[in-house]
């Protein structure tokens, strides 16, 4: 199955959605059930000591999830985050951005369920992995 | 077991700490392995809707069980957040601030674990429930 | 909101629908949104060195959640575990029962989520926490 | 870095460890982090309806970290799950196997995180995606 949305269409839609935050993702990739998505990090998204904090890991996998169900979806659904667990596993590297590889690993009609493992760009180990699932209600009625 | 730091010490060592987002808490009750906190939501903090958001719920979460071990152990003490799962069951009221309150269910020499319900601030249904396990590394030598 | 199902009925739905297990539990108390079952240890429950196992306490908190959503919304609804999540904090004692206690945080009409503490009987310390979510297909017809 | 145990010796140790459960798996591949274990389903591991029940899963998700943890650290180790979070996705085909393929994302000093797709043998589809978070006390003094 492909997806029904092109990178620039989720951008936009994400710009749409998400005004404040959307220039901080970049999807660098969109493929069947699966996407990877870039943090561009600056200063709001750091702890003392320059690492990426909490919030914005727990944002990236959010958005990547939500990228990932609207592209095989498509932009008149909703989708709502019901539930998340994460394992943070490693330091990320200072002042270095974030890249997301996220999969679906089920589309159903009411529940999806996706699977990120978040890098520091350029190092092979994951600092942290993550689960979300998302309700889709019914569609909105045009 | 008595808390073995007070409110004001708390909310300095958040101040040192967290620069960037310490004003955005307030520590309202402070017990034996108990907290309840306060964030002031402002405009970072919402989504579109005017509700917060998906991170901002993840950040009163862990600052409250990071607030919960520092007042049982002391400041002097190291301790990170490793797992965090959170289920999101209802949208917060639009624009009223977020009430963690907080228990730690186990604090051991080496894992703390941290259960939260958050409500909007005068609603009884909780809109989050979150539980955090931190890691305490052994104590910095003076 | 009062419970729909007494105890006695409960447990006859619960020999039906889980033959094989429902003697290893006795539901203790039943309340708005909210249940205590214990779970009856014996052999097949243990560990080496007569600790209940992760699977029986897995178990015994996805029972408890289950009990709590038929409690409340009839014998005729159907509910499938979507999502658990477990902290596991204390050894269990030897061969000494659990007693769950369980809160539904959420009975939508499509989700519910319940929280449960587990104890060995007797002892003040949670030997585990667990939140299970539960999603509520719509009614079978007569 | 390649496993310090072989099949063999694993399958040795899970005799010892857990002799009433351990002929129900059966560890089919070892590499560097990452096992493939199956579960030989009977009637104790089903509901009615001929499903495997969520204990089960949760059981072969724990199991399975477990094997990959000692492949990589040795049979003289101790690890206890400290945190498990499982997303039940579809459902098992009726009295089939079922296969864990599990990674070790962090092998550290004290803490492992290992993550779990699980599948009805022969469908490609995961049923069931679990991670566990495993604590590493020191070693046994011989």
């Amino acid at each position: 199955m492909a997806p029904v949305m092109t990178i620039n269409e989720i951008e936009s839609l994400l710009g749409e959605v998400f005004p404040q935050v959307s220039r901080d993702f970049k999807v660098l990739t969109l493929d069947d059930m699966a996407v990877t998505v870039r943090l561009n990090v600056n200063d709001t998204h750091l702890r003392p000591g320059g690492t990426v904090s909490g919030p914005s890991m727990f944002g990236l996998a959010d958005v990547s999830v939500y990228i990932a169900v609207m592209a095989m979806v498509g932009p008149e659904a909703l989708a709502v985050t019901t539930n998340a667990s994460i394992d943070f596993m490693r330091k990320p590297a200072a002042g270095v951005n974030l890249i997301a590889e996220c999969r679906l690993l089920k589309l159903g009609k009411v529940l999806a369920v996706g699977d990120v493992l978040m890098y520091s760009e350029g190092d092979p180990k994951p600092v942290a992995r993550a689960s979300m699932t998302y309700s889709i209600p019914p569609k909105r009625q045009a």
